[in-house]
């Protein structure tokens, strides 16, 4: 940052030449609750499905900037949390805060822009994907989804008071893999559930993964927003071409049948992998002769045709719009 | 733009190495009413306080991103005319818009970003005035504070509507200045002041100053969105130094003694150039030596000393912080 906040702009480095830049809207009541999520946590993750949008270009993120509106009545505490949070998920990605704007509003609005930088490297965009080509992920699927529903049940409620989701002063939480960050808010959540609702509170792009792609030659890659069919739908759209996944291939760590249990039998843990969005892992398609580090797992292949196919699990699209009918209906 | 809407994230070329950002929230109720703004309006000034943050660093808007609460009931009319204005002020600022989010929420609620290139030039923050520098100013000065007054009066009422607000398809409307643009909104208002209420409707930044400032060597500047004294004030605080203004310098259009007289006796139309915020005139320092071209007109000068003088007008300080009581007050 070559001038931070206080005049009429922030003045950032971009030695590329080019900046990627991509803007979100959170509102609260439809992407967060505040009884479910402490300010801190939402600070992580809206600046985290901004940074994943950055990385999914194959570029490093470079700034954020913030716009937030926010009732009468907000404590300052909750704000120093949202503050906090941001500045933490930023350092994850190796950036920072570069200014914002604060207005009253009668509901907690957060507009968040991330800018990245390429460089030298071509971004990647969602149209490149060719039939032969793997398709793989990094980062987690369904997660986020399965904490959802936990939290949705009423099994795991509150939202982790301020103090307990900060951890320490101007710290950078590591990979916010400490045990116990965010337990103060699962309610009488079995301890090995906790995970996954500590994973819908804060998701884990895998920042440097996308860069990491690009290098790799990865021909398509976005970030699995809304769940791994829709979003590769979109890559299918895209470049004009059919997915097929090998459901075997996809990772269903052991927990979710934990929390599928806890939650009754009308639970397919595959579809939180299938449809769940929130994780903001990376997915995307690469030559054939690429070799994937391990942080990537191939998980089927792009096809002529079109849309995304499940082997062994009816699927159906909605056309080219790249939108999808939710997982078997 | 090299990659536009559509992906992840847009591209956009920063030929400069270096990015200028700034970013606004505007919240219905509090920064605009739809019964007094139509949507068209909305967007042009949504754009037009962003830009001139950019043009008040010294530099050129290359982009603008938009995020966007919007109430369920929302009229596509009204988005299609809020996108319009956006996509007119842009263009009167030599850019477009290159991306967005739309989430739904009870309220309006937009999230402005906008990008700048200095070409090559070093940014023109706050704090380089020096005393026997000259201070000027480029664009209007309390149209929009009388304007709004006429608003808040009830002598003009309604918002346009967005079928009379959009100038038509794909064009840009000049520099705004097409007679009768807006003048479905202004009730039963004298003809010679609806111009007053547009102002209010749809700022106009001197966009193009903003850099020719920076060219001509400007020491500091910024953009006049809370009024003049309050901003001058962030000047004189920024660089250490005072500031004398010359009443007899400022430009008062006989236009306001015709909007005063219409409003009644206790309004003092140096009061709309003294602290009307949001016409987003341009304020700025030069050497003493510089040639100013006929855009600016010199105003005061920079003096040793603290806080901002009105030659033979009681105004009064608040400290360092660049808060200002209401002038004579």
């Amino acid at each position: 940052m070559l001038l931070g906040p206080g005049d009429d702009a922030a003045v950032l480095a971009a030695p590329d030449g080019r900046v990627v830049v991509t803007t979100d809207v959170l509102i609260e009541g439809r992407h967060f609750r505040r009884d479910w999520s402490s300010g801190y946590d939402i600070g992580r993750k809206s600046a985290a499905q901004n940074l994943a949008d950055i990385a999914a270009m194959g570029a490093e993120p470079t700034s954020l900037v913030v716009g937030l509106g926010l009732p009468a009545d907000t404590a300052i505490e909750w704000l120093d949390a949202l503050t906090d949070g941001f500045r933490d998920e930023c350092a994850l990605a190796g950036t920072g805060v570069a200014g914002g704007d604060i207005a009253r509003s009668e509901i907690v609005m957060i507009g968040v822009t991330a800018l990245g930088d390429l460089g030298g490297r071509p971004p990647v965009t969602r149209s490149g994907a060719r039939p032969g080509h793997i398709v793989a992920v990094a980062g987690r699927l369904g997660y986020a989804a399965a904490g959802l529903a936990l939290l949705r049940a009423g099994l795991a409620s509150g939202a982790v008071p301020a103090s307990e989701g900060v951890p320490g002063t101007g710290g950078v939480p590591g990979t916010g893999d400490a045990p116990g960050e965010g337990a103060g808010g699962s309610g009488g959540l079995p301890p090995g559930l906790v995970a996954l609702v500590d994973a819908h509170r804060r998701p884990r792009p895998p920042y440097a993964q996308g860069p990491e792609a690009a290098r790799l030659g990865a021909t398509a890659m976005l970030d699995v927003s809304d769940g791994l069919l829709q979003d590769l739908g979109h890559v299918a759209a895209a470049g004009g071409v059919g997915i097929r996944l090998d459901p075997a291939a996809l990772p269903i760590p052991e927990i979710f049948a934990e929390a599928a249990g806890v939650l009754g039998d009308e639970v397919d843990p595959l579809d939180w992998v299938l449809t769940g969005g929130d994780d903001h892992a990376l997915a995307a398609a690469f030559p054939p002769d690429v070799r994937l580090p391990p942080e990537w797992t191939p998980i089927g292949e792009v096809t002529d045709g079109e849309g995304v196919q499940v082997t062994g699990h009816p699927t159906t699209t909605t056309g080219t719009t790249g939108g999808w009918d939710h997982f078997r209906t």
